[in-house]
């Protein structure tokens, strides 16, 4: 049917990982094939999209998108058919208003901030969004860094966004989730962007006003975090470099839990086929029982046409203190403190 | 693939629940994103359809067609990843036989007997099917009153349905749903429909015998219902009328449980773009703890295009006696009697 | 869009089921309508693939395979969104390579030597493969015999397949799907396949080393499953001739079972459009309480077109001791000896 285009990526990789948490994991490793959203070069899925033009500068669009692992066949994102995205919008000359579960302007930022494009052993994700399947983001005492942006900051549920035009380069997004809980704001989402772009620069930054714990528990119920990030990145041709800073103020029944965290990083093309990306990631708490964990990441592309990529790539984390970041996928807490986690991988992608 | 036309709907509301049952819920509202077959105008789908000529006025065809939460990107029909129909046909000159899991002659009279097309606020599903997910459809006791159409007999599994042609205007369908217990008839469902079609006037009848508990518990493992409706539309071109009465007879263990059902509705055109639908939907119980639910309903539709509408609707449900029907989606059932329930949304409908 | 090919496949049918343990299903029997990757003629499916010539001999290609109940619009193969292949590949004049979920060579093997094509009611699947979804594959004790295709050996996950290309008919593949256990072997699996291909004649072998316990158990927990399996078809025209001896040896606990198993077909076409099939399956154990089971089968196809065939079908498995081999989805074990399983079966496929 004309109306729908299909597409997608086919991602998978054979993955390396060893780490250690002085515990279970001590010096550990396991060798797996795998297609993850968190450290392939893009998370494999399989969309399906549409846009109909109504006349007088006014569009709808739907986007629905199944996040798939490659490895086993089952949805990813929790066995949600339409994990990665289902929406339906309207575009007007003021700006496109989209309802459903899509991206959030906090994951955009990241997104356009991350060398590696939030994908390969060195995601931007493993420190800034933190340990999404393992902990409640933001969790405070035993694990108490998390990242800036909540797991359901990432892509939010039951959402309104609404993206201006682009004005000389600027740009703004506002985008509500409702926790739709009675009588309480708990699971609400506020996220504002602020973007400007010119032939070789962008800046861009955003706020999060997150109600949403992640993983509801007990100790989570009335979590509340929030969180600033600034972006800059320039493209010097012979190579771009990406910056950012976040900082956020977790609040989980009167315990506060503040880390600030950066981004340094840089790809550069080889060839018009090659490309190299490095990276480095830093969480640092400022809490009494301050802690921090630092990534660093080498990645390596190799295209074989425009839709079909070869790619290696290895990321070390090491924790200080309490922190206890690890690999996404391969995070193994068992409540010790986490030293270090390595994941070396090599893949290929192909888009259609 | 030519052999293949891909189809579906997004549909998104934002609704507002209000309702009080003396209970839990007492004045109770909540704020929603939703995406709903129960209450948006359609229900969200992406579908998968084809036809093969077989010569000699024979085709084969085949449907595959997923519900879709566009809130959450999860499977509408309790995670089933084609929910809304996954069947296979051989069409003939002497009619249409289907098997696989599809809609059933009794849903059909129920959506082409509602002006809102088994949708919005004031979808009469709330009032002819009952409340799907928290009772066994007519369990008889506390909560007496369900419909006459039971949860298993609008989408039926296991199925075979058969359709005459059209004999001026005359046509017939039977279906029966296999309830695969070896030994038994229980979750054996039949369902016999006749139709009548003239260029302005509609008249349907629909017969269920139902041995499905649609929710099977104790109370309801030997539960069989049979209903009776008889639809009349007519279109009187300013304005449709719509009109069905229904009656059915559930016994479960030997309590009994008999209702009346009624609808009345209309919708009307205002411009070429503009429609309104008013319905007035009705339970009347026939046993000693009689108890009784009306359904009010208006709801205002304006087409962007042919594919692409926006709407808003209204509905209030009314319960006397141990009547406790409610908004689907909303029901929020406490045990004890429903009081009323609200629901206005505002939505977007796009078809593709 | 141009780069996905959308394919599948619809197939529902009647089945009459009856068999008898000398325990809980004596004399039992059913009327089902289904839609079942074991005794349909063919597994119902949903397909997304794409290839792309990437110049010199290269190419790259995904395949995206859901399995579907149509009886209930669920996904086949546990839920699985893509059950029946999530993979990508690389194609070159050295041979192919393709990463993820995948068909095994073992599964091709079995495959190409059925005449009914490992469907119908009396696919080979039932004595070769086994009670999947009952027993542990391999599991000795209580009910011994079982496949010498290990559950997790159809179909892999974490798989890396290469296939040389085709020399003078020659051709060889291997696969090897990862247990991605730490520290562990538990769950790998490798698979080697050789294959001769004349005009009329195909040769082929297959080893399998298996250790994955398809259900893990504490007593399956360090199963351990070899096989040799080798298969032999001519075309006569008048018919083709197809057979297939194998061997396994299990390992758990070091109680070791050990059974031989045999296939013996024939299909022939009797017009343009008609086809008969019939196989006979043995399997044999060879430990101190052997036991032996034998599937006798008949199939017939009709096509209405090459893309939609009406069949029909029967089998009856016959088991002598401590066998307990059944219908798949009839299995109904209930811990007694088996005596007999009888399907029979009529259905429409429609390939799209």
């Amino acid at each position: 049917q004309s109306n729908v285009t299909i597409y997608g990526i086919a991602d998978m990789s054979i993955n390396h990982f060893s780490g250690s948490n002085g515990g279970l994991q001590e010096n550990n490793s396991v060798t797996r094939l795998d297609s993850n959203a968190g450290n392939n070069f893009a998370g494999s899925r399989l969309g399906f999209k549409g846009r109909e033009d109504l006349g007088g500068g006014l569009s709808a669009d739907f986007k629905l998108e199944m996040g798939i692992q490659m490895d086993t066949g089952r949805s990813e994102q929790g066995g949600r058919l339409f994990g990665r995205a289902a929406n339906i919008g309207l575009n007007t000359g003021y700006g496109s208003l989209h309802l459903g579960r899509q991206d959030t302007p906090a994951f955009d930022l990241l997104n356009s901030s991350d060398p590696m494009g939030v994908g390969l052993a060195g995601t931007t994700a493993n420190i800034h969004i933190g340990n999404k399947s393992a902990f409640p983001v933001g969790q405070p005492g035993a694990a108490p860094q998390q990242g800036w942006i909540g797991i359901g900051a990432i892509r939010a549920n039951n959402s309104i966004r609404y993206d201006t035009p682009n004005f000389n380069g600027f740009s703004a997004s506002v985008l509500y989730g409702m926790g739709e809980v009675a009588s309480s704001s708990n699971g609400n989402l506020g996220i504002v962007g602020l973007n400007y772009k010119s032939q070789a620069m962008t800046i861009g930054y955003v706020h999060i006003d997150d109600n949403s714990a992640g993983v509801v528990t007990a100790q989570t119920a009335d979590f509340k975090q929030k969180s600033d990030a600034l972006a800059f990145t320039y493209d010097f041709k012979i190579a771009k470099l990406y910056t950012l800073a976040a900082t956020k103020k977790a609040d989980s029944a009167g315990i506060e839990d503040k880390a600030n965290y950066y981004l340094l990083g840089m790809n550069a093309p080889i060839t018009s086929r090659d490309q190299i990306m490095l990276s480095w990631n830093r969480s640092a708490g400022r809490n009494s029982n301050a802690n921090s964990a630092d990534q660093f990441s080498i990645g390596y592309s190799h295209a074989l046409s425009k839709r079909t990529i070869l790619y290696t790539s290895f990321s070390k984390i090491l924790n200080k203190g309490n922190a206890s970041f690890g690999i996404d996928g391969y995070d193994g807490h068992d409540g010790a403190n986490f030293d270090y986690s390595r994941l070396f991988n090599a893949g290929i992608l192909h888009s259609f």
